[in-house]
């Protein structure tokens, strides 16, 4: 089953809507006969990929699957009877697909005379699909709030200037984490201050990558034959299957500007990609409805200030929008974790000191130290004369320590 | 060498007010046979440890130390003389001594036909003694500032409200590093706000170690016998020799109080450790002189605001104190990187966030984000569930990076 973690993880950042998944098939002897994972949203499903290369060794085998085998019927039908057909006498199942149109897949299995056992390892299952998950069981995107700042958290120097606190390596690195997002937002603060292009420009660059989705991985030999044809054990329902393989789709830039004071000329705005404005409903609109510069959503304001953030969040759930790359300012920060709307934190940190200047989040309803908002370090990893730590905490997911 | 600079590692903590020096000795055919380190400020110093290993196996060998041989007649006579009386032929040093009394072993082992050769590994050589060579080269005491703030650099909540953003393990880690100070310093703020004893009570407790200086680590076999008798080849001259081991002498807490406001009943003066009261010269005295509970200093004070740091720690080197563990809070820390006087950061950071709350540094005087104070990060630890990062700056020791 970590195997068949690591596999899933290959998927990350390019399966949305649909989660990551990863198998591995063993034959009756136990031998490891067949590895897949799903790849990229209208590419086959992970079982079908190590099915296929097993083929008749998979008889009277295992399957070790990180989610539910789905049971819904697609184009050629789940996941759950392509194991069934196979052969296969035992699933091992890490976490139960949460979804009420994809699960049903075990109870399939087990009429059909197949052993079955969920649970194992089911927390890095989790804490790998941890995007997907929290989009499926609560119904909003996965949110992660990035900032950069000095080891006093500082994101600016008291004159406002602020490039570059970090290194050219952990802007790099940024890149690659909003090229895995579905959306990336920001603050009309942000907007105003730094008219950020808020796009993923990743090394290297996307445009020149010739066949797989965005920041995929390379696959293994096994797998790229059967990708490239096309989808056919998929299905178009959503949130488990998505119609269209969205290849190379760039996130969706939103900024939340409740009072529509976006400028016209703000580079958001430039068209090279999609753009949603977020507007509080009696705000002036910053473009024309059904302008190309972007698209408007009006949400309701929040009695605390700002937009209702968890309507804006379900509104993009609406639009397949499962995981969000919050990028600022700090109010904008600050609000999101007052609604507890903060699944992941990312914090780039630069081995340096400022002593005044903006802070890197700003009022997050804290005003003893009882309330401090706790969060559980996942990793910590050097980038260039950098640090990047990743943070996790909200409902949904399991906490490790604590 | 890098096995003697191991060596000397050992000593950190103890041997103040003298270097830490390794030393490995192999005989003509290149085989280790000595190893020795300074374990304590008037124990045998390295070479003297390391060449008693050898015994007649040191003839015609080569001596690797991390720091040049003193050369300086003391009660048994300077170390480059043992190497010479052992039949040394070839003299490896990292770093040459920079005190004018010690200095000079290089020349003398050369007088008498010893082949020596400098500059192996001398930046981690220097690395290691980084507080001696500070104290040794700029006539002040190295400073270390310690911090605890949450990720986003916050020390306390809105309400003052901080015990506790870090965790157990990383206060125990506190002591630990204040254990290996000769001086405990904090300003007046921290003095009036939090009360704090400033005594180091590192796990398991000094009191109830038996025989070792302070901090140090289990010595290797072969030195016991030796360090246990007392001073043998030591030298009643500072800075490189102190005629009285400071065992167990608890480091000096000192208070910067410009204008006399340490209340008589902090704890400060609870004449647990020995402390100093840093005072303007026109500042009313909190206790009076001769008092057993602290000793009085007058320091001009600094045209930018509170004392003259510089000339404090001036004051401080010449009581002997090589590191200074700088405790806070924001504004002292602040006053300090102003004046160019930190050597190392020690930033315990928590995962968890406030948001508002005092900062863990006040004004360092930097305008634009080309003021910024860069550091280079040396070292990054868990401590339970925190971080510790260790970064250094300032001059007088080489950078790596950069």
């Amino acid at each position: 089953m970590a195997r068949a973690v690591e596999l899933a993880a290959r998927g990350q950042g390019a399966t949305s809507p649909n989660p990551v998944v990863g198998c591995v098939i063993l034959d009756a002897g136990g031998r490891v006969v067949g590895e897949g994972f799903h790849a990229y949203a209208g590419g086959p499903h992970a079982e079908v990929v190590a099915l296929r290369q097993a083929g008749e060794r998979a008889r009277g085998g295992t399957a070790y699957v990180t989610l539910e085998p789905c049971d819904h019927t697609g184009r050629t039908g789940p996941c759950s009877r392509a194991l069934l057909a196979a052969g296969i006498a035992r699933v091992v199942v890490a976490v139960p697909d949460p979804t009420p149109k994809a699960a049903g897949g075990t109870a399939r299995l087990r009429e059909h005379g197949v052993a079955v056992e969920t649970g194992l390892l089911a927390e890095e299952a989790e804490r790998v699909n941890a995007e997907w998950l929290t989009y499926a069981r609560l119904g909003r995107p996965h949110v992660t709030w990035k900032f950069a700042a000095t080891l006093d958290g500082r994101s600016a120097a008291a004159d406002g200037t602020s490039q570059w606190i970090t290194s050219p390596e952990a802007r790099a690195d940024v890149h690659r984490l909003r090229a895995r997002a579905d959306a990336i937002m920001a603050g009309i603060g942000t907007v105003l201050a730094d008219d950020p292009r808020l796009t993923a420009r990743p090394e290297p660059p996307r445009d020149s990558q010739p066949e797989p989705p965005r920041d995929s991985r390379p696959e293994p030999p096994h797998d790229s034959p059967e990708d490239s044809p096309g989808p056919p054990h998929d299905s178009p329902r959503p949130p488990h299957d998505s119609p269209q393989p969205p290849r190379g789709r760039p996130p969706l830039r939103v900024v939340v500007d409740s009072d529509g004071r976006t400028p016209p000329a703000a580079r958001v705005l430039d068209g090279e990609a999609p753009t949603l404005l977020a507007l509080a409903p009696d705000a002036p609109a910053p473009v024309p409805a059904g302008s190309r510069a972007a698209d408007l959503v009006r949400v309701p304001r929040h009695p605390g200030g700002g937009l209702d953030l968890g309507l804006l969040l379900r509104e993009l759930a609406r639009r397949e929008v499962v995981s969000v790359f919050l990028e600022g300012g700090p109010a904008l920060a600050g609000s999101f974790l007052r609604q507890g709307l903060i699944d992941r934190v990312v914090a780039y940190l630069a081995p340096a000191l400022l002593g005044s200047g903006a802070a890197a989040l700003g009022d997050a309803g804290v005003t003893g130290i009882a309330g401090i908002h706790r969060l559980v370090l996942d990793d910590v990893t050097r980038v260039g004369p950098d640090l990047r730590l990743t943070a996790r905490t909200g409902p949904g997911l399991p906490r490790k320590e604590q």
